[in-house]
This record gives structure tokens, C-alpha cells and sequence, in this order.
């Protein structure tokens, strides 16, 4: 088959490659209908990743039909078609019986396209498939399904839910671009009264505001502390949700909170910020990180399959899968392309 | 009356000043019983609290009897004793409104002894004594109850709550002074199995192990982190509670900490720290920071009344209040002297 | 002044009586812009409420304007616009800090039109004004803000987050009267996926289908049980509200409920119900009943400030206050006449 | 093998069966070395449980070792000693993915003993092994193990959890039989201040006493409801627990639970409650019911390692499981025996 395989930083090449087999009991082939690049692979193939080796197929976001089952799988069925999610989950270990399957102790966790072979291909084992993949009602598109496989439960969980945001609150998104957008997104469903989107780009701000924030504001010319300050009585945003990955932006996230709040990290992060708790030790404000469980999931899978979540417009350019590597080209020049999520189907 | 007056850094003295009279409506006048001295009243004396200004009696930890009441309290009478809590509540703002009472925004919150003239004197006037002051029952000891003006929340609230400690879990306490000695004690109301408590003092140790600490640790000699590791299956402490106030207790807390565990900040700190977000950004950490609210006093003070907070050993030195220079003397170099909690009572 | 006092059984005048004034040191008096009547004020009128005696001046949800403080009032003045909130809060008592305000054993809770004379009149003294009143925002409109006195509030808090209504949810709202109603546009805040509204009258499916309802059914012609079971993959709802009073319809909502879901009450009852405990103890549900405490009044007025609450539609017949008794006459025959809510304004 | 078969109401006996054999995948068999009685096999007894059939192998509740294992088992071999849990959980549906067991929908929950051949036998098979049995650590007895088969996970999350209790709490304890002894000796995990046990039977209020109970009431001469006000400022019980199974106890909690309290149904129930929804609609009280879910059995096995759990005071008797018969007759006859949990012990 053919698959996108990572050669070192800087080095991908799709290529023939063997078709993968059934190893473990509970595996699960998929043939790939669709699949999205995260920026995540982006940083692989920039080096940032050392535990990606030369040889592997990238990508951790596809929706496809499953054509092989292990002996153990008795909950799925080839010819079902299924969303492959970024986790994996062995389902019995102490974080998966909690739930908390991006922390998974049993060989799951974030492997696809990292510790295993991806989805960026014509077809992907998935490990531990019964709790792994989840079946996608008909009325679901595979483009839209695609969304669920990382993007939005990420912004969902990590963002929204740490972030606890509720209605009436006040919530600064810092960053908007896909997982940004994916947040203001998804906190639209807890209905808060404000949202603010802090990007210095300005087609990001528009696509802020048609996400549904309702303003944005500029870090290069709009003095985002005191506009926040001003727009709450003084006392700050409930919720700060940090979706960029640098330390400056996290750095400010903590500036923008108000006593009491939530600061949602939600960016991946290469270097170490500086946490003021001279300020901060007073202030009573509670600071989450984390990888997504993909918990949330189903219940995203159903609001999807209701109307309930708009994701459409988070998918800026559509490719055949074959013509990954000119997807890659736009995805990684956001800033000229306008690429927020590339879609890529087979057939 | 007699009170302990601050006059700039390092200079106290205990001297005559004007008896307090009632300035607003709800407020009330305490004559002091009991009285104690807290770590942030030597932080004051170094003169890192520049809110604090010459002339300014200290102290916001008391027991004592009410001997006037302005018109709106209706609540409270002469001859009753009541504690006086460190934190003070308007009760009407919208934080007061939520129990966030140390954050107070009609003019409560830490005030005593920083805003306004506290408690280590002869009588005291208490602003808005009806949501700032508890009635005591008779059998609670006025030595008892001064425990719980300040460092048994604290620790209650900011450590063990914010740290969502748990039965079961593995607890580890970074410093074991005063407020980590508090931590032990009131972690043990959710029998947690495991807690650790580290310091590199012999003696506080000792003491943690006193309190109920099942392990403890010198972060001299033993490999902290490597430790709890090992106590946990390689996962980490459930919580970690910083109770010391420097950028190293509390970068070591989040090296503790498991996957979806807590880091609880109780200390007060004067320096930023170092967040690794680069190794914590996937490892769903909730870290927490608060100054206490004493919401949780009404729920001590009853668990004191039936005898289930042995708070007692947490008190190693008793003077009288006019006594005070001296109980500073040995608060103050508490290595040489052992001081814990230092009990400074009248009559 | 005129106010509307109660005689008694089906009595009811509107007469004169002594203007209010001043008589604890927090009371207000409240110049009467706004008022409205409660399905509360037919039960007294029938005579269920014993508390309510002979000569008592009705009503418990207003909008109006301060014109009188007591001397302890220092948050509130004379020209303050204001809701007064149907609840009122001592605010020192052990209900009052933990915001449970409806459950006040200082004095306060459900007193107004109860305990105390109310609110249909053209003032009406207010105890406890500083924690019982709302200032409210120049851009909330006195019609808006009355729905907020009491309908709102109950429908979120003991409906919405009582019954934990949750994204991609199911909720069913058994009756659709006005209570009925704003717990689906409460509970629409929370972005469930499908919201069945109940009742057998055909005008009030089509006024629930207006507010939000996904689907209504007929409890006279559907299956209510069978159809909810066909919708859910045979588990039933995440949340069913009990928006009568009536054991039946009680009784209905735990048939309705999936093992793990919630019961909410919201229904002011006469009779017991039925509770199945032969089939609901092996199925986790949790029932919640309660009066409303208010405490989510502050922030949905900030919603309602930023248009987030369409509340408009409630609000069917409006009067001038001194034509209330044909309001009431209205009121009364809701199926002939289409009342929900009733706004009687003067000036 | 010999096993204890049902054969209808009332018929029971210890006989040659053949020995079970692996059927699905993921099964387990295993040799028990250690098994008990739970009041529901008396209710099966009685012909109670429809469900179970003619033929059936009783029991749910065991320690062993195991023998074989399914093909698509990896995380558990021959050898192991395992705790056999009440719930077997298919670990993929919806509910075993929220850690809700007990409501599995692929195939688990109470099916041991009920829906397949259960625990009181030589050997078992155990279906879904890998997320229906528990790895036990050396330091751990099989005695002791086995009171987490059922009984302690039930008190613990259907009393103690689900009713929400907490430090400093008061709770009420209706019924001291097993079930509510173990739902005082859980209860103490959260340190409430007053553990009230409720029991016609001195033996019982004398264990409850022993289990750690504050105070015990005998409610054949004690007014229950007033002595709790009493002692509860006229509020009533933080906690009910219904650990009895009658109407009378059941509706006995909701007179006995404070506005805002929590009653938490343990009782396995055959006939409905009255809910008296005319006093309760405006108290806010919140009940819930339940089948175990065993999602805290890893947590109770960390605290039973750890020395924190003293279960060892619930098992009254001891015998050979060939003597089962015998201890059957012991067990149905508690009033006399005094019989509590019994253990039977192979080897």
C-alpha cells in the first residue's frame, strides 16, 4: 500500500509500503476513508519528537471501514465504518478504568503515527480496537467525524471542560488558529456570555469571530490585560484557555484570570514558562494541562449526529489522500494559505 | 491598651495605644483572650508586605469576647466568645456571595493586621463581625480554637481541598513546618494511605511523623522523586502539597505529581518558579493556588467540638499576651527553639 | 397606598392600606415598578398555604425602585433600580454562606407574599435588602428582569442544575407551563441534544417547541415511556423534569430516566407519589427536589445583560398593576385564555 | 467439581456438576479458595430473583486462583490469585466506559450466580476476566479480600458516595446489619463527627458501636426523628442511609435528612416507598439509589493493603465451602447466630 513515512526532520515521502497484519488479538485493520495532518506532525517532522523514528507512518486523526478483525474483537465488524481516534486504550489499565485513556499504562495512549504506524496511509493496524475506534452512525459525514478524531475533544476536554467553563462566564481564547477555533467552538456549549479570542493575526480574528467569539482583540496593538480587565468589573476572565505553546502566551493567561478562575492549557509546549506565584499564591486560581482522554467522544459524536456542533467550516482545503504531501506543503504555511484543517479522501 | 505595633522593617514594640471604638455599623469590639503569631507576621516584619505601614498593630489570629456592637449586628452580644478569623467577609459581593470570602471585594479579605489594626493587642475592633467572627461553643478550649483563625483552614482548604485529597491516595507534603504539619493533620479527615511528608529538619520530620505522616523524607540525603516513584508503581503522588513558599519546593511538587494528579500551593511565595511546561503540557496536572477562605471554619469548629482534630500538639510555647516580645523572639528562630504555634493568652 | 391583599380562601382586594416603612435596620423600601403573579399565589388563594394569614399583601416577584434604607443598608440607595429576588438571605446563618439561600434560618427565605407582606403593592418593605435585592443594569429592561424574581431561577437551578443537564444530553420536561417552559430555555444554555417536552394540551407543546423543545409528545395519545425508550437506544433520558405537582407526572419521570440519570422536581406537590423502589434501586438514578435558592440570579442577570437569555416570549399579557385583579382573573384560566407569564407595571 | 445448586425456591444443594470450561475469549476460570453468602442468594432463595433458574450455581462473591484463560486475555495468567467481583464488566459499552459496571449493556453486571453459574463451587468461569476480576497484592488475606467481593464496594459507593459524606458530617446509618456495618466502617473513611446507627436488634447496635458508630438508636423506644434533631440544632442528618430494604426504613431517612442532606438507598427493596413529595418538594434533598458499580474496588484494595481498612470484625463465621450447607443455615438466621459475614475456605 501506499503511506506517508517519516525519514528523519524534514524527510516524509509517500511510498510503497507493506500492508499491515493483524498482531495482536485485539487489532483491528482500517482501511483509511479520510484522515487530517495535526500540527502535531509538524512538529514531528521538525525533530521535536525524538521517540518518532525513521521508518514510520505519521498521522493520528482518520475515519475509514474496517476490513480485518483480531480473534478478540467481537464488538466490531469488517465493512463498519468507524472513527479512528487519536488515543488508544487498553481498557483495563488504572487510567483507562478511569477514563483517563490518554494516560493509558497498558500500551495505549497517543501511539498511532508516534510509537506505531499512523493513519496517513491506505490502511492502519489499530491496537486494542474495540476501545479505540468508535462506529459512526450513517448520518455522521466522514469529514465531520474527522474533527472528533483529535481536534475537537482536545479543545473540548482540555480547553473547555478543565477550563470548567459555564454560563454567563467571560473566557479568553489565546490563539486562534484550529485548536483555538475548536475551542471557542466548544465552549459555546456551556453558553458563556463573552468570549474573547486573542490573536495577532487578522484573517485568525475573523475566523474567531466566526466561530462565534464575541470580540477579538490584537496582542500587538490592544492591551489585552486591561481590555479584559475593563470588559469585567476589574476582576478578569473566568476561564483562560492558552492554544498557542509558547511560554508568553501561557505567561499572560495567568494575567488575564480572575481570582477564583481557570487557566486551560490546551498548547503544546518545547520550553519552560515562568509561573509568578509572588502574584499568584493570593489569588486562588486553578492551572490545568493535559493530553486529551477522548472521553468525551461519544457524547461529541452524538451532538454531531444531532446538528449540535457546527464543525464544517473548521476544514479549509480538501485533497485525495495521494496528494498528501502538496496537503502538508499548504497545511504548513498557514499564515499564506488561510489552512486551518485539511481534509484527505480516498475515493 | 496594650498593643504590639509595627514601626518598619524589624522594629515591634509593645506600647500604649487609643482602645479601639466601633467606626461602621457592623462592627464590633473583641477583647482578646488568646492570640497567636503567624509566619506572614514575620514576613511583614521584613518588610515584604509594603501595605503594612508604621504604626500598624499586627496579628490576625484570635479568640476573644465581644464587649460592643455597632447598631446592624443583631447577631451577636456582648460576653460572647468568638473567634476571630484571619479572613474578613462583607457577605454581599459576589465573591463573598460564592464563600470565596478571602477575596473579598466590599472591603474584606485579609485585612487584620495588614489593612486595618489586628489582634495581637488588649481589644481589637473587627469589621463586618457578623460573617467575620464564629461563636464558640463551651467546650472548645480558647487555645483550640486559635488554630483554627488561620493555619487549619489554610492548610484545610488550600492544601487538602484544592488538592482533592482522597481515601486511598498517595499524599506527599513538601516542608513540614506550622502549615505543613496542618496539612498532615487535616489530609488524615480523607484517609488517604500513604503520606509523606519531606523536609530536610530532623526535628520537623519528627514531628510529621508525629502528626500522622506515615513516611517521611530528608531531601538531603533521599531521592525524593525516585522515591515516591517507587511507593507508586511508577506513577507519582496523587497530590502534592507545596507548604514551604520557594521556587524549588514547589518546581519538586510537579515532578511528584502523577498523570491526572494535584499540586497544591499553600506556601507564600516571593519569586516566580519555573513551570516545565514542556514535560507537563501532556500530564493532565491540576495545580492550585489560593489564600484560605475560612469557609470551611464553621465545619472545623464542629469537629473540634467533637473532639475529632487533635490540633493540640501544634502548640509548643505559651506566654502572656504581654509576654508577646518574647513569644516573637522564639517564633522567630524556630530551628533552635522548636516553636510551632506559639499560644499568647490573657488573664 | 393600594395593594393586593388576601381575605382569606378566594378573597382577594385591591385597597388601600398603611404605606410600608423601615423596620429592621437592613429593610429597604422598594417603590413597586414591576410585578408579576405565580402559580404560588393561586395555591395560597385556594386556601393550601396556612402559613399565609387573613390580610396579608400577596406577591413575591418585582422590579422597582429603592426610595427608602435602613441604617445598616451601606450597598444600596435611594434611586437604585432593583429585582427583588422572591428568596430573601439573612446571609450570616449556616444556609446563607453556603448560598443556599431558600433554606435561611436567619428570617429569611420564601417570606415575601408568604411571611411578610409581598410584593402587589405600590412599595413594599424589603428585610435583608443588601443579600435579598439585585441592582440591575441600565440595558435589562424591568419586564425582562421580573422573569428572573423567581420563574428563572427555579427552572435552572432545581430543574437544569439539579437534573446535571449536560452537552449532547436528553432531557424530558414533563409539563410544559411556564415553569415547564423556562427549564427548556434554561436548559437549552446547556446545549443538550434532544429536549422532549410533555403535556396534553396542544398550545402548550406548540409554546414548548417555540422555546427550544426538539419534540413534544402527548401524554394522551404517545407512549411517553416506550417513545423516549425508541429515542435513547432503549435507555431513556439523561434528565427528566417534574414541572406540575402531581404524583402521576412524578412518578412518569422515574419511568423515564436511564439507570444513572437524574429525576429533577420542580413541581409544588400536594400528595405523596408513589417512589418504585422494587425497580430504582438497581438503576443509580438520583432525585433532587428543592426550592430555589437564587444563587444563579446574579449570573443570569449578567446573561440576560448580554442577550443571552431570551426571556421575552414568558411574558403573554401585561396590565397596569392597578388592573391586577383582572390579571389575576386571566391568570387563573390559562387554558382559555393562553397566560403564561403576566407583567403588571405602573407609571 | 461440587458447587451449590438451585433448584427453585427454597432448594438448595452441594453436588457433582461438570466443570466449567472457557466459552468466550476472555474468560477466566477460576479455583476459589475463598467465597461468602450475600443476603440476595437468601432472596434468590426465596424465589425472589425470577431470573434465576433451575440449575444455577449460587454465589458472586470469591477469592481464587486462577487456571486457565481465554485467548484474548493478556494481563492475567494461571496462578494469579484474584478477587472474583460481584460485577463482571464488558469494559466497551457506555457504561463500562464511564466506569458505571454495574449498568454494563454488553453482557455484564450482576451476572455471577444470576444470569451464568456463579462463586460457591470448586471453580467458576469468569466471563470479561480482565475487567471483572482484581490482581491481589501478597499482603492482602482472602478473608479480607472477600469482603470486597460485594459488600464493602457497596457501602462504600452506594452509601458513603453516593450520599456525599464529608468531614465533620452528621450521618444516619438506618439498618446495622452487614450491609450497614459496612457502610459505617466506610463512612469513617470521610471522618464525619456523628455516626448514628439505627437497629431494633441490641446485637446489632452493639456491633454498629463496635464498627465505630457515635451513638445507636433502637427505634422501638427512641423517637429517631426528634433525637436526630436534637442533636443536629433542629436541622436533621447531613447523610441518611437506607441499609434495610422496607418501605418504613426508606421513608423513616427522608424525615430523618436536613434540607440539602443527601439520602443514599443501600437496601435491596421488593415493595414501593411513599415519597412524600408534599414535604419534600421544598427541601432540597437529594436521593439516589444503586447497584454497585465496583469502580472503587482498586482503591479499597490499596487501603485494605495499607492496613486501612479493618474489615476483619464482619466475618462472624468460618467454614469449609463443602460445609456450605451448614453455614447457609447459620447465615439465614442471623437474629440467632449472630451471624454477620461468613467465610468459606477451600485447602
Amino acid at each position: 500500500m501506499k503511506a506517508l513515512v517519516y525519514h528523519g526532520p524534514g524527510q516524509r515521502s509517500w511510498e510503497d509500503v507493506p500492508d499491515p497484519k493483524i498482531h495482536d488479538p485485539g487489532d483491528a485493520i482500517v482501511e483509511v476513508d479520510a484522515a487530517t495532518i495535526c500540527g502535531t506532525d509538524l512538529h514531528i517532522l521538525k525533530g521535536d519528537v525524538p521517540a518518532v523514528t525513521d521508518g514510520r507512518i505519521l498521522g493520528h486523526e482518520a475515519v475509514g471501514t474496517i476490513t480485518e478483525t483480531g480473534p478478540s474483537v467481537t464488538g466490531l465488524r469488517p465493512g463498519d465504518r468507524v472513527l479512528v481516534s487519536c488515543i488508544s486504550a487498553c481498557g483495563h489499565c488504572v487510567y483507562c478504568r478511569r477514563a483517563q485513556y490518554g494516560q493509558c499504562r497498558g500500551g495505549g495512549g497517543w501511539i498511532l503515527g508516534h510509537l506505531v504506524d499512523g493513519v496517513q496511509a491506505e490502511y492502519v493496524r489499530v491496537p486494542f480496537a474495540e476501545t479505540s475506534v468508535h462506529l459512526l452512525p450513517d448520518e455522521v459525514s466522514s469529514e465531520d467525524a474527522l474533527l472528533l478524531a483529535d481536534i475537537l475533544p482536545t479543545a473540548y476536554e482540555v480547553g473547555v471542560l478543565n477550563g470548567h467553563v459555564s454560563p454567563g462566564d467571560t473566557v479568553v481564547v489565546v490563539g486562534a488558529g484550529p485548536i483555538g477555533l475548536a475551542t471557542i467552538l466548544t465552549a459555546r456549549l456551556y453558553s458563556p456570555s463573552l468570549i474573547i479570542a486573542v490573536d495577532p493575526a487578522a484573517a485568525r480574528r475573523e475566523a474567531a469571530e466566526h466561530q462565534g467569539a464575541h470580540l477579538t482583540l490584537d496582542p500587538g496593538t490592544d492591551d489585552t490585560v486591561t481590555r479584559v480587565q475593563e470588559l469585567t468589573d476589574g476582576l478578569g476572565a473566568d476561564t483562560a484557555v492558552e492554544a498557542v505553546g509558547v511560554p508568553e502566551t501561557f505567561e499572560l493567561c495567568t494575567r488575564l484570570v480572575r481570582p477564583g478562575g481557570h487557566v486551560a492549557n490546551v498548547g503544546v509546549h518545547g520550553r519552560p514558562a515562568a509561573l509568578h506565584l509572588e502574584d499568584l499564591w493570593i489569588k486562588n486560581v486553578t492551572i490545568t494541562t493535559g493530553l486529551v482522554d477522548t472521553s468525551s467522544t461519544p457524547t461529541l459524536l452524538r451532538m454531531l449526529a444531532a446538528d449540535g456542533l457546527p464543525v464544517a467550516d473548521l476544514v479549509t482545503h480538501r485533497y485525495a489522500l495521494s496528494d498528501i504531501q502538496e496537503a502538508y506543503d499548504v497545511f504548513e504555511r498557514p499564515a499564506e494559505t488561510g489552512a486551518l484543517k485539511v481534509a484527505l479522501t480516498t475515493g
